[in-house]
C-alpha cells in the first residue's frame, strides 16, 4: 500500500458534497475495498453483492447510499452514487508522480513546435515540426510526436507513445504508453498476386476526454480521418483501422479489434476480444459480449452475441464434430417430422424453420 | 485535409499511362472518395457498388475503367485498374515528411556499424555492433538495431521499432511503429511444473517488400530462423512464433496470431483475429475468414471458416446451451429415425452422418 | 547460422552429468534438429515422432534418452531428459550480446536512484526516483523504470520496456520489448452516460523467476497490486486487467486476454486467444485450450474448450446458419418424439435434456 496523501474526513465530505456521519478529524490516508481496508482507510459499497462484507469492515470510513448507511454502525460517507463518489476520491489518493512543467534538456524540440510554457515534455521526447502542445499537458519520457500533431491542454501521454503526423487530439486526453496513433493502415490493391501498398494520406482525429490504453493502435486514415469521438474509452490491446468512426463514449475493453471503415454509435460498449469486419455501421447503444464475431451492420439496440459455451474438452471435441453435421442433422430432422406427420396427422403441423 | 502537392492532371495521366479526357492544365491537390471530393480533388471509382456516387461527384477528375467513363461527363483518367492507379498515385500526394539523409547528433551508433551515408538515422536511435543500414533507408527515433541486423536498401522503420540482434531484412521494408523483431520465442522445458527458459539461438529472416504493422510481434527462432517471404504483407497486433514460415505475398490482417513452427503457403489471405496452432502447414492459395481457429493443416486451397454467428445476445444464450446437448440431440435423432424407419419403411434410409 | 561458442562434448557431458558415447574431444559449435543438425553441431530427440530422423542425422552428437541411444551409432550424451538437457545447454550457445555493467552515459536517472554497480542500464533509459535495480540485472535501451519501482537481481529488461511507477519485481526476471507493466487498468464510473476515470492506486508485484512477453502488458490494480506468481510464463500480446492474480508456474500462450479481478491458480497453462472475463476464479492445474472464450470460474482441474471446429466456408455458412436455429430443432426433435412414442411406446423413454 503506497501513502500518498492525508486528508481528513471532513475534507472528503466537503469534496463530495456528502453528508457526514462520523468525526470530520478522521485522518483518511488512502483507499480499499471492504474486506481489505483497514484503519485510515475510506471504503465504498457499490455492488450490493459485497453488502455482506460491511458489518466486518475496518476502514475508517465508507462511501454508502442513504439506505445502506442506515443499518450501519462505522462512520459513512453518504452519497447518492458511492462508486461515482470512489472515482471523485480516488484521484486525491494516486501516487503517480506529477510532471513538472518544462522541457526536460535531452529532449528534440523542433524549433517552429509550439509547446505552451505550462506543458511538460519528458526525457527523450522528440516534438516534431509544426506540433503543438497545449497548456497542462504532459508528454512523458520517449514520445514522438510527429509534424504538425495537435494536443490540447490537460492532456497525458505516458512515456512511450507515438503519434505519427497530423494527428490531432482535443483537450484532457489520457494515452497509455505504447499506444500508436497514426499508424499507416492496411491499404494494398492487388496486381497479379502482388500488393502494392497505397499511401495513407489521412490523418486522427481524437475528441476530449478520450482515454487510449497501454499498445493500442489507431490507424490514420486513407484519405480523409480516422475519428474517435468525445469521452471515449480505449483499453489496451486495441486495434482501430483506417476510417472507423466512433460515436461519443462508447467504451472498449482490452484486444478488441476493429477493421477498416467502419462506424460505431454513440454509447455503445464492446467487451474484450470483441472483432467487427469492416465498412459496416454499429448504431448507438449497442452492447456486444466478449469475443463476439460482428459480420454485418446492427441496426437496433441491444446486446449481441456470439461464439459457443465452455465444456469440458472431451465433451467440447463431441459437440464441435456434431456442429458440422448440423445442417445434415436439420434435413433429417425435417424429413423425420414429414413421416411422423404422414402417421399421425394433427392440426398444428410443425413450422419449417 | 492536408494540401502536399499540387499536380497538374496532365502529370498524372503521364504518369499513369492513363488516356487524359478533360483539361491537361487542371491542378490536382489531392485524392478523396467520390462523396467527399472537391475542386481540386481527385477521386476514382473502384467498387462498383459506389457508381451510384459518380453522377454527383465534384472531384476535378475521376480514375475510371474505360466502361464507366463512358457515361460520365466530368474529368476522367481512364485507366484498366483504377484501384491500382489510385495506389500508384497515392503515394505523390503523401504528407508523410521525408527524413533527411544523415545521422541525428543524438543517435548512439556503434563504431563497427556500417550506415550508408544515403541513409537517415532519427534521433536517440540505438545502431548495435555490426549492425548494417542499407542505401536510401530511414531508422526512425528511438529505433533500436540490435547487433549483426542487415537492413537493406529503401526501407522505412517508423519511430521507435526493435529489432534484437541478428535479424535480417530485404529491400523496400516497411516497418510501423512499436513492432518488435527477434524478441525471444515461448519456449520452456517443463520439469517437474516449473519451467526451463531455452534460449532462442536462431534469427529472423525478412524477404523484400515486407510491411510489418504497429505493434506486431515478430519471434527469432529457437533454433534457425523465422523466416517471412517477399511481398508479405502483415497489419498491427500481428502475432508471429518461432520458427514460423510464411510464404511470398500472404497477407494477414490484423490480430492474427500464429503459433510456433507453422508455415504458411504464398498467396494467402488471413483476416483479422484468426489464430492458428502451431506445428502445421497451410497450402498457398488459402483464405481464412475472420475469427477463425485453425487447428489443422489445410492441404486444398479454398475459403475456410469457423466460428458461429451474432445473435441477440438472449438468443444467443439458448443456442449456445442448446450446443452443448448437440451430440445428445444427434443420438436422439437417429433413435427416433429408427424408429420411424420401423413404423414407415421405405427405400432410402435416412444416412447416418 | 550465428557461431558463438566452441565447447568440447566432454566439456558438455560435464555440464549436464550426462552418459559420453563418443570423443570428449569433439567441438561442438552450436545446435540443431536432427534434420537440419551438420558437422559441429549437438542435436536432440525429445517428440518421439522425429525419431525417424535419427539414423540419418548429420550431427557432431546427440542428446538422447538411453533407450533410443541403444539404437543409435553417433556419438551421444545419454540424459533422463533429452529436451530438459538441451534447454539447458541452449544457453551456452546464445549469441545474444552481454550487457557490459555500468550506466551508459546517455541514461537520465535520478540522483536517488538506487544501481547495483553490476547492473547495466541502456543508452537513452530513464530511471526515475526512489527507483532500485538489482545485482547483475541489465535494463535494456529506451527502458523507462518508473518512480519507486523496484527489480531484484539477475534480471534482463530487454530495450524498450515501460515500468509505471511502483512496480515490483522479484529475481531473475526477463520482460521482452515493447511490454508494459504498470499501465492504468480500465476503470470508470458512468454518470448519465459519461465515464469518470477512476485513478488506479494499485501496483503491480511479479514474483521470482517469470517471464513476459513482446509488447504484453499488465495494468496496476485499481486498489491492491495486480500479483503474478513465481516462475509464470507470459508469451508475447498478452493483456492482463487490474487487480489480476496469477498463481505460481502457471504458462501463457500468446494472445491471451484476463478480465479485471480474475484470479487464475497455480500450473495453468492458457493456449495462445485464451479469453477470460472478469471476477471468475480458475483453479489450479486447468488447460484451456486455444481461443476459448471463459465466461464463468472453473473449479475442478482439467482440459476446457470452446469455439467450433473450421469448415470450408461454404460448409460453415450452412452451419452457423443452423445452429441460430438450434434451440427450435431441440423443440421440434421433442415434439417428434413425443408424437413417435405415442405410436410405438417402448419402455425405456428418451430422456429430455
Amino acid at each position: 500500500m503506497i501513502m500518498t496523501a492525508t486528508l481528513k474526513l471532513g475534507q472528503l465530505a466537503e469534496f463530495l458534497g456528502a453528508t457526514l456521519r462520523g468525526s470530520e478529524d478522521t485522518d483518511i490516508t488512502g483507499l480499499a475495498t471492504l474486506q481489505e481496508a483497514g484503519p485510515g482507510q475510506l471504503s465504498f459499497l457499490a455492488n450490493p453483492q459485497y453488502r455482506k462484507f460491511l458489518p466486518d469492515c475496518k476502514a475508517a470510513a465508507v462511501l454508502l447510499k442513504a439506505a445502506d448507511a442506515e443499518g450501519y454502525e462505522g462512520a459513512a460517507l453518504v452519497v447518492p452514487d458511492p462508486y461515482l463518489a470512489y472515482a471523485r476520491v480516488s484521484h486525491l489518493f494516486d501516487p503517480k508522480p506529477k510532471a513538472a512543467a518544462g522541457i526536460h534538456a535531452s529532449a528534440v524540440v523542433a524549433p517552429d513546435a509550439v509547446v505552451h510554457p505550462s506543458a511538460s515534455i519528458g526525457a527523450f521526447a522528440v516534438i516534431e515540426s509544426g506540433a503543438q502542445i497545449g497548456a497542462d499537458t504532459a508528454i512523458g519520457a520517449h514520445c514522438f510526436i510527429g509534424a504538425r500533431c495537435v494536443i490540447g491542454e490537460g492532456g497525458w501521454l505516458a512515456p512511450r507513445v507515438t503519434l505519427y503526423h497530423d494527428v490531432r487530439i482535443g483537450k484532457r486526453v489520457v494515452i497509455q504508453s505504447g499506444a500508436v496513433l497514426g499508424g499507416e493502415g492496411f491499404g494494398f490493391a492487388n496486381q497479379k498476386g502482388v500488393w502494392n501498398k497505397i499511401a495513407q494520406i489521412g490523418g486522427v482525429s481524437i475528441g476530449d476526454d478520450v482515454e487510449i490504453g497501454v499498445n493500442t493502435a489507431v490507424d490514420r486514415g486513407a484519405l480523409a480521418d480516422t475519428v474517435i469521438g468525445n469521452g471515449v474509452k480505449l483499453d489496451n490491446q486495441i486495434q482501430i483501422a483506417h476510417n472507423v468512426q466512433i460515436g461519443d463514449n462508447t467504451a472498449m475493453a482490452a484486444c478488441v479489434g476493429i477493421s477498416g471503415s467502419t462506424r460505431i454509435g454513440k454509447n455503445c460498449m464492446l467487451a474484450g476480444g470483441v472483432g467487427l469486419v469492416g465498412h459496416i455501421d454499429i448504431c448507438d447503444g449497442v452492447f456486444i459480449t466478449g469475443m463476439t464475431m460482428v459480420t454485418h451492420s446492427i441496426t437496433e439496440p441491444g446486446a449481441y452475441s456470439s461464439g459457443t459455451a465452455m465444456q469440458p474438452a472431451g465433451e467440447w471435441r463431441k459437440s464441435a464434430a456434431r456442429l458440422r453435421q448440423i445442417d445434415d442433422m436439420f434435413r433429417r430432422l425435417k424429413q423425420v417430422e414429414k413421416r411422423v406427420q404422414s402417421v399421425t396427422p394433427d392440426d398444428k403441423a410443425s413450422s419449417d424453420g
